[in-house]
């Protein structure tokens, strides 16, 4: 959608974990909250046939995204991101694979070409521990859940409000 | 939208307040969570701009609502709930009157060409007494916040799940 509407995204991986505990959370809201978590998990399967995306509940929720987020950062400086990003996704969310694990990543990452001892190398270095204070300024600018899509000042929620930052983008350049 | 997609509306007022006890909330998720809350006011700001709709921030919220809600159960057996919860909604959301005071709800009634005082002995007598079970019917079918569309056995929590919910209704007669 952004590539189709001329607006450049600049991918910034977060952990989750530390942004629910700055807000009190120990778990996801979707844990902490069965009533409504359950009604997420349906809306999301509502969603996904509608989109005609694959959804596979997930055995372990939520998973251990460390390495996988380090990862990410490496991508984020090669430009790699977003196809990594969307893999970890599918392999967690459509085939039920555990993304905390370095076998399920290294998969992802000979998959898209690139070379796994490498990138661990530098998710292991500097590169990946930039991650600890994105999540940091991620916290400062209120992000409170993921995704989220900031536009200079402004900071929208939510699968559902990616239309909305896209035209906030275009109406604000 | 659902008139003019042919969909029926049952509108049924509950109590938010026994819906958030329910899950262990003392008050509202936007007070309980104000980086999130904040957030949740800004989108609602948003979207109202988006769609011209006025919005002033409330000076109380939540608004106790029991009264005007035994009204709506009124209104909800003689046809004038929608443009009853309507005039509610605008009264809290665009002018700042406080909603649980009678002169607010006898002005909104009055200028529906309704008689107030017929409208509050009933509300005041079994019609509105009803709301008590309604609130429960609402926790047992699952919900847990408002506005939710309930279409058969499914649960849409949201002014943003709509549509989704007239498709479903669309999709499934």
């Amino acid at each position: 959608m952004a590539k189709v509407s001329g607006v450049t995204v600049n991918w910034k991986p977060f952990l989750l974990g530390p942004v629910f505990a700055a807000q009190g959370l120990a778990d996801s809201p979707f844990n902490i909250y069965p009533i409504k978590g359950a009604n997420m998990w349906r809306d999301m399967a509502r969603i996904c046939e509608r989109e005609n995306i694959p959804l596979q509940r997930p055995g372990i929720f939520p998973a251990n995204s460390v390495l996988a987020a380090k990862l990410a950062m490496v991508g984020g400086v090669d430009g790699w991101i977003a196809g990594f990003s969307r893999a970890v996704y599918t392999a967690n969310f459509a085939h039920n694979q555990d993304i905390s694990k370095s076998e399920t990543l290294i998969e992802i990452l000979t998959s898209m070409g690139l070379n796994p001892q490498e990138v661990f190398e530098r998710a292991n270095g500097p590169e990946g521990a930039g991650l600890r204070q994105q999540t940091e300024d991620a916290i400062k600018n209120g992000v409170f859940g993921a995704p989220s899509f900031q536009v200079g000042a402004e900071l929208f929620w939510g699968n559902d409000r990616l239309e909305h930052a896209i035209d906030w983008a275009l109406s604000h350049r």
